[in-house]
Parts: structure tokens; sequence; C-alpha cells
């Protein structure tokens, strides 16, 4: 299939086109580079140097007969957005060409605005390239969990079947998001079921939980093709990061209590489930959500986990509580579904101990590429 | 009170700086003037010739001790709406100052982009200022019924308790908005909800019907304080578009099965809401949702009154069905709550038969003012 990965050169979009470019499909990369503007604006790097997009793919293709053809194109940018639409006319569109940090969206008005102009308009001009040049084109979104919030009842996938004075309807699940950037998927999702109902658009909008993880099979052991990891307050997320210390022999730093709750993946699930989503298309005027996560875990699972691991590793650290930058439940009911994923098959990994070994060892590599003041929070969610 | 009024120069902006300097509080307003722009690029115009805003002022506060303060100012430049808030330190903001017409944002891309980066750019700006210069001012925001499009329930206000598999958690109504232009309004009340969690900012969200007429007491016989009444495909809402076709002696034109039912109120009604909300301010942290109808029709419940006045005026005109530019359902349950008003005291002017005969003679005045074509809705939903 016509393949065209937005957002290709991020930690999931390089990797997925990698995924699809090794299964015979015709992928195209489409990136602007602004998560390595924000990079360079906040002083945070990911953790392995790695080659500029274009020697990436050209290394990849000089390996592949299969060839992945690459873009610089700003979403924001309609016109050259649509030229590539009409030149490539897709099959599937793989949607992660957003700014993808929560913290960094409440740094204040000026990253806040960024984030939703940068990920509604960007997405608005995407559903228009899409109802002109590609409308049987099958738009996968990438969503995340965090749209949802801690509501006290079970977290269905997008639609939720509400009885109300003894009548029914299907409505979009209620959202309670915890920050500007989880407000951006909001409003994205929104504006998307609106397309798929007027224009007969098909997405499936993945709400994706916290993804960890560095490898991919296609990447293996060639660090030239590394995707880019981060640990950072910004764009790391909590395993990451946990495991990052970890390997540098600092104490896991637990924001507030721990005992938020949450969904994750393996980056590799990733993978599997956009394949199961491609494989399975949503139908015209179908927005479909399916909850992209395999475990729940709180924040203290997570670290006693990481905190065994480290032990098996002769790392002697422990854990310590520290101020909860964010505004954030931190004792909730949580008990999201992901069966639209599993009924399609999906088989996932475990976070267990020898992949948290591993996970550190393959770290502690890099170690001395770690920018350590960028691990702790420096910014609140309120001042 | 200091009362800033965002969007002051607007159809309700106008009257309603009128009102509450009427009433002897300290009124700003403040406009950016882009709705007179896109009635020039749009060929549209308003009823009644009007002077502009700056001297409509002046002509106000000739007659008044109590000054009415005007200034220019887009809420999208958020230096000079920081300065004026600073300067200012409104205790009330009432927030019209959004692009309100459905159609307009269908009307393809640029008009849909610019619809909700005006709007919810804006309002996040204006989010970052209060938190900054104003944090205890009460923002009234006027958001619209049609956000909550027409589920299969009934409609309560903002929030819905909702049991699912036995638990019960208070949520945000989960809305299914029909246009651009009312997602925009969805994506501003989940933004500002976010602010009054996290930054405990209050707000009254006015979730407001239809409104119709052209005249309010301060108004009055003086045509020099005319606000903007339209009656075109673009900002003419459908009773003062019918009241307009009858007073040429026009047809009435239903769109679609007229079967549509919708909340509405009388202008004069919207200031009283708008007062009701100002001295019956939300607590710190507070989003508060008040459902601001007061009447229920469908359209041929509205076409058919229209007819009735009209022949009292010996109007000999009808009702046809044109084909309906929108996508919308056309029958539907329609049942929603304005209990909070009520309970605050609102009593409400009906969309009488004298109303409308009166409506009738007022807009024919101006007969020769109208432009005819642009009754008549050329932008569709769906090409």
């Amino acid at each position: 299939m016509k393949i065209l990965i937005l957002g290709g050169d991020g930690y999931l979009g390089w990797p997925t086109a990698l995924y699809f470019s090794a299964r015979d499909h015709e992928v195209y990369i489409l990136d602007n580079f602004v998560k390595k503007k924000i990079e360079l604006e906040n002083g945070i790097k990911n953790l392995i140097h790695q080659l500029p997009l274009l020697e990436r793919v050209k290394l990849w293709n000089s390996n592949h007969k299969n060839q992945i053809k690459s873009f610089t194109c700003d979403l924001l940018n309609h016109r050259l957005l649509y030229e590539l639409l009409d030149e490539i006319k897709p099959e599937v569109i793989i949607h992660y060409a957003e700014q993808p940090s929560a913290p960094y969206s409440m740094k204040g008005r000026e990253a806040c605005i960024f984030t939703q102009y940068n990920n509604v308009i960007g997405n608005l001009n995407l559903l228009f390239g899409m109802k002109k040049y590609c409308p049987d084109a099958h738009l996968i979104k990438l969503g995340t969990m965090g749209e949802y919030g801690t509501p006290n009842i079970d977290i269905e996938e997008g639609w939720l079947d509400i009885e109300h004075n003894g009548r029914k309807d299907r409505l979009l699940y209620p959202k309670k998001p915890g920050s500007f950037y989880h407000l951006s998927k909001v409003h994205d999702s929104n504006n998307i079921e609106f397309a798929c109902r007027i224009w007969d658009i098909k997405c499936t909008d993945l709400n994706q939980g916290v993804v960890y993880g560095i490898n991919t099979k296609e990447i293996g052991e060639d660090e030239r093709l590394a995707t880019s990891f981060h640990y950072d307050e910004i764009f790391g997320t909590v395993i990451n990061r946990f495991v990052t210390q970890a390997s540098l022999g600092m104490d896991l730093t637990i924001y507030g209590e721990g005992t938020q709750e949450r969904g994750y993946l393996n980056i590799n699930d990733t993978m599997k489930c956009v394949e199961l989503s491609v494989l399975n298309p949503a139908q015209k005027g179908e927005f479909r959500v399916f909850n992209q996560y395999t475990e729940t875990f709180t924040i203290n699972d997570i670290s006693n986990k990481v905190l065994q691991a480290s032990k098996d590793l002769k790392i002697n650290i422990k854990a310590k509580n520290i101020d909860n930058p964010r505004i954030e439940q931190q004792n909730h009911y949580y008990n999201p579904t992901n069966k639209s994923l599993l009924n399609l098959g999906l088989k996932h990994i475990a976070l267990d101990k020898a992949l948290l070994v591993d996970l550190i060892k393959k770290i502690k590599k890099y170690s001395n590429n770690v920018l350590k003041d960028t691990l702790n929070p420096k910014i609140k969610w309120k001042k």
C-alpha cells in the first residue's frame, strides 16, 4: 500500500516508516523538523547522536530495494501539502506530525499557542487536503489516552453509550484532558469526527498510552538508524526517564505520590497497533477510536520494576518523591478498555524485568550523552 | 462594576455596552472590526447604515455622564490585550469577540481556519492575560447551543451526570457540533474548563440560542445608535432573515424540511441573561455553563408565525422549502434545559405575532438597503 507518514522523523514516525518499508509498502515521509527546533530552544537532546533524516533514509534505501521517499513539509503550508497529497495519492496517512509534549505546552502562552496552532490547524489543513485529493485514504491519527484524563467511570474507546432520563444515544466520550497539548488532541478528535460525518472521511483515531523503549527490529543494532529517544522533562516519558536515571545510577524521581495510573505500551507494540489499523481500515464516514495501550501501571509500579531491574544490574538506587509539577489527580479510578486492538489480534510485549535490564544496559552505552539537568522538571502547571 | 466587552461593535456587543452603561457600570469596549472586513469580502451589508463605532460611542457619551471607553484591539495581539487588561483591571469580561457565523466557517479551508484560529487562539490569549493581570475577573464567554447539536437525550447545561457500569461521574456534556464555527466554541469551552481547573479562573459559558430582534431600550428610536442587524446567508439568523423576507414581500425560504428544532431568544433577553450572569458570578475555579435561550421552535413553527404576522400586515407571501445547504438532522429529539437562568429570575419575551408585526414594520423602513441576492444560501456543507 501507499503509506504516507506525517512526522516521519519522530520517535515513532521513523520506526513506523522502517516497519512498513520492510513489509514492502510504498512509504512516504513528511516532516518539518520542528521537534529538533524545540530541542535547540530548550537545551535538550535526544540520547543517541542521530544521523539527519535524509542521511538515514539514504542509508536505509542503500540496503533495500523498496525505497522510502522523504519530503520536508509543514502541515501549516497547505499549498505544499496539497501538492504532495495530489502527487502521492496515499491510501493510508499515518499522522504523527504534532507537537507531542504536555510539559512544553504548559511552558507559557507562546508554547501553548504554538501547540494548539500547529496541531489543530495542521490537522485541519490535512482534512481539507484529503477531502480534495485523496478522499478515500484512511487517516490513522495519533491521539492520546491523556485526552480522557482520569474520570471516575470506565474509559471506553472514543464513544460512550449514554442513557439519560430514560433515553439513549451514542456520543463522543466526554474528555477531561490535563494539559494544553492533550486539549489539542481533543480538538483534533472533535474536528475529525465532524469531517468523517459530513465529508465521509474514514479515520482511526489511536488514543495511545505512554510509549517506552528505544529499539525496533528494523533499527536493530545499527545505531545510524536510531530513533529519537528522549529522557528529559519535555519529551521524556516516564519509563524512558526512569531507565535513563537508573543507567546513570541516579535516584528515580517520582512526581507527587506516584499513585497516578496510566496506560503504557512498548514502541514495538506501537508498530503492531498501527499495522493492525492499516490492515483493518475504518469505513467511509467512520470515526473509529482505538485505545492503544497494552498495560496499565501506577508510577510507583514502574519505579518498583525499574528498581528491581537495577538491583539485578548491581545499580544501587532508590526512588524519591518530588513535588508534582503537574496538576493531576493522584488517587483516582482508572479502568480503560483496549479491546478493539486485542480483538484484531494484538499480542503484547510485557514490561518485565528482563526487558528493563536490557533497556538500562542499552542506554548505559550512551551515558556520556545525557544532559543530567534536563531530567528535572522545571515547567510547572501552575506558577 | 468595571465591565470589559470584547467584540463591542457587534450585533450583541454594542447593545450590551449601552445596557451596562445605562445602568451605571464602567464600560470598556474592545473590537478589531474583523466582522466588517468579512462583510466587505462577501458582499454583505447590515440592514441599517451604521455610524462607525467611535462616532456611536461619542454620540452616546455626549448624552451620558457615564462614559464608554473604546479601544481597537485584536485578541490575537496579546501584547496590546495584556496592556489593556493591566490598565483596565476589569471585574467582568464579556467575550463576544469571535467569528460568529457557521456558514462562513464552512466556505472553505481559509474561512474554516480563520474561524478556529481567530476564536480559539484569541480566547487562549485572553485566558493567559486574565491569569496574569486580572485573575479574579469573571469571564462571561459566549458559546452556543449549537455546540450540543441534536443528541437523542435531554440537553443539560454544559455538564452531565453520567452513570456507566455502575459508577458515576460528572463530566463535560458530550458535544456534537454541526460546523467548524460550532467546533471552535467547543474547543473554547474545553480550553476554558481546563483554565478554571488549573488556574482558578471563574467563568460562565453562555451557550446561547439563536438571537432575533433589532432593537433594545437603550438604542431606542435613535437609528444613529443602531446595532448591526443581518439578514444574509452568512450572519443572518433564521428569524431575522424571515422577517426581512416578509418585509420585502418575498416568500420565506425554509432550509430542507423545516423540522429542525432549536432554542431562540430575543436580543433584549440576551441583555438580561448577561446581566443575571454578571450579578451572580461564578466562583473561583468554577466553569459554569448556562443554556441561554428562552423558547424552542422548529423552522416550520417560525415560518408559520411570520406568515401569520405578514397576513395581519396584508403581506401576501408563502413559505417554500429549498435544498438544505447544511448537513444536519431534520427529524430529531430536542429537549434542552435552561433552568439556571430561569432560577436566577429570567422573565422572557415571547416570539408572538405582535412582536413579529412590529419587527417586520421596523425592517420595512429599510427595504431599500436590502441586498436581495445575499438572502439565498450559496455556501454548502458538502460540495
